[in-house]
């Protein structure tokens, strides 16, 4: 029998408790499927006292990041920390001590990938990172080997399974976005601090590494258009549903001529298309090539077991030379990566939905501000209300227009004297 | 620059000048994925004369096997050709003369494949394979390498576009099976001889190979219990439709105790569930892993370009070497692959349709055949008909029995004198 490959796992959160249960409990089919024994030699945590459900022997267990970077015996290194710092700092000392590394942090990637893959290449070592996007679903892999033929057009997907768990309770009990955050929050379903994911910054993120991965070129998760979560309520909900779609948080790019289109936020969806039957803490990624046509990925985004899978089968391509392969065929941001540009997104139809001063033209007014930017109106919804109500809601779908008509429109919108509040803008996606 | 990989392509049915299209026209694009460019240097043909759409230089196409065979420059074949003879002796003379081969053929490999592994196992080479099972699909990466670290639970999927498109068109258009297979060869969605297709021979030797990569083990395709199409008629389908369901041909396997259940027919899908709301030529798998939990891919499962895109996929894998990695780590059908033992299928609730006699007294005769073997009904449907017909059709929703209850009691119910013809039994699929 060949020789155990040793892994250190630095990081004992959810899903690094994930990993060290997966290896341990499916060691005989792991050693079959990478020819050797996976051990798990060290593991590194911030607090060495705090009571565990995972069992590793105490002399194992180490809060000092050279109990694997140290280690010779050590080959591969799988670092779930998350954050940025100390993350990155540990992640470059492991490879520049000769560890092969895997990861599911994709703020660390999004953030520091270019520093971080450079160190990797001078270093002779590879990074790999499916559990980083859409967990359990292998979605790096089928962009960056099973798609290697196709020139990709788009992906499309819900990328983070906070926001959809959030808005699919939020759909289906009638709750409020804060009632329901409390409860995922309490059901361990959202963090402490939910920010990033209610505010789409971490589905940016996957989007960014996503986008690079099938168009080749840069554009860093900062300068995606982005529109979270807490903009919307029952009320948007509710007029929706009335129009035959449900709401999700999509994140989108898609290749033009010479840019990329690429947004992420709130986004109507057809009722019975696949993004609007992902539920709960799904993830589910649409990918559209030029020889494959369309693919459509679903399954688990998150979670201790879901990730530890994606994790544990890069620790199993890293052993067997798989994931160094694929490490160089990708050219993860090379210093010679080109920045894509972007488009100001591409065009779609759209839901405004408004609160407008009750009193006979407004919907005139309203109306001519559309027009006079070529945009023209598919169906409107305005319900009676009582009588001396101040504002009424007053919900407008468009026909296809271009994404700065419509921003040009809302911002006019919104200075009008009959307008209430903020105009809640969302894309509609009918297929 | 690296030296071009020289590619034989051995076949130029449709799936070969898919391959040989996504070659050229994104040349630039596969060399960046390969590292190298990959060139077609020569073609194998039956028909040297026949007119082809794909633009071969003439010194490039030959009839003979031994243009590729024996040409020390070509490193990769892809092998086309359909059937079992001549493309078995075809794939082992490549082997032997060292081309590694990436193939479409599911049924040379489900038939022949313990042969041909080890004939590339023997020479040194590889044979990839994703091209053969769901088209465009990645599911074998998926299973092969992005799932590794799983005990996978259950496969189950549309594996036949062919058979797909037929019943998706008789379920919309209301016709007959015989009409939809005539304007299916009519429109080049089915073959002039589609037996394979609709008789399920071709998704059970998907299947076969499929389980083989999840489970370990090996059943010859010929053992799997298999219903074909040509049971269904408009009769079953508004059947299921007012019971909430469609029909699809859905292949199954599950991993038991000690054995495992796998069985590929016409089956009762919930309506809204991915696996009833795949239509047309399109195919779907859904997998269940002990980590990730369930996995559901969806895309287009056979067709010129999305098939040469996994073929072409394969083609740049074998370039790279992970081809070479995988094929080892995989241990494709090696002599020490044990075989399965085979369930009588798992349990399951079932759909009866019979035609029987218009006469008192005949339900609770029915119903008796089924409770004496343990399997109690969940629903009946009967319509009044017009007096005096002879036969009548008559519906039963069971509750879950074992598929062993079940067929006894459909061979018992057909020898009963009311029953007129045999006795259609579906598996019903509830989620």
């Amino acid at each position: 029998m060949s020789e155990p490959v040793r892994v250190g796992v630095v990081g004992m959160g959810t899903v690094g408790s994930g990993v060290v249960r997966v290896l341990d409990r499916s060691a005989d089919h792991i050693q079959r499927q990478a020819g050797r024994p996976i051990i798990v030699e060290q593991v590194v945590v911030r607090d060495a006292g705090k009571q565990r459900d995972v069992a590793v022997p105490g002399n194992r267990i180490s809060t000092d990041l050279a109990a694997v970077a140290d280690d010779p015996a050590i080959a591969v290194a799988a670092m779930l920390v998350g954050g940025l710092e100390p993350a990155r700092s540990m992640t470059i000392e492991l490879l520049r001590k000769g560890k092969d590394v895997v990861t599911a942090n994709k703020a660390l990637l999004a953030e520091h990938g270019p520093e971080l893959f450079a160190v990797a290449r001078e270093a002779g070592r590879s990074i790999a990172f499916e559990a980083a996007i859409a967990g359990g679903i292998p979605i790096v892999a089928a962009i960056a080997e099973c798609l290697a033929a196709n020139r990709i057009k788009s992906i499309r997907g819900i990328l983070n399974g906070t926001s959809n768990f959030i808005l699919t309770r939020m759909e289906e009990e009638g709750s409020d976005y804060a009632e329901v955050l409390a409860l995922a929050q309490a059901e361990g379903y959202a963090e402490a601090d939910p920010t990033m994911d209610v505010d789409g910054t971490d589905a940016t993120q996957k989007l960014a590494l996503l986008a690079h991965l099938a168009f080749g070129s840069w554009v860093p998760w900062g300068m995606i258009p982005r529109v979270g979560l807490e903009t919307i309520d029952q009320e948007l909900l509710r007029f929706a549903d009335e129009l035959g779609y449900r709401i999700r948080v999509v994140a989108d790019a898609s290749r033009g001529a010479d840019s990329l289109a690429m947004q992420v936020g709130p986004t109507l969806v057809r009722k019975g298309t696949p993004l609007a039957e992902t539920r709960g803490a799904f993830n589910a990624v649409s990918v559209v090539g030029d020889a494959v046509g369309p693919l459509f990925f679903h399954g688990l985004g998150a979670g201790e077991l879901p990730t530890a899978s994606a994790v544990v089968a890069d620790i199993i391509d890293t052993v067997v030379g798989r994931a160094a392969i694929t490490f160089r065929t990708t050219g993860m941001l090379e210093a010679d990566t080109p920045a894509a540009s972007l488009t100001g997104g591409s065009s779609s139809r759209y839901l405004l939905r408004l609160h407008v001063t009750d009193r006979p033209g407004v919907l005139a007014d309203l109306t001519n501000v559309l027009g006079s930017e070529g945009i023209s109106i598919a169906s409107v919804i305005q319900h009676q209300t009582a009588a001396g109500t101040a504002a009424v809601p007053l919900v407008i779908m468009t026909h296809s227009c271009e994404a700065t008509a419509i921003a040009r429109a809302v911002a006019t919108l919104d200075q009008q004297p009959a307008v209430q509040a903020a105009t809640s803008c969302l894309p509609v996606l009918d297929d």
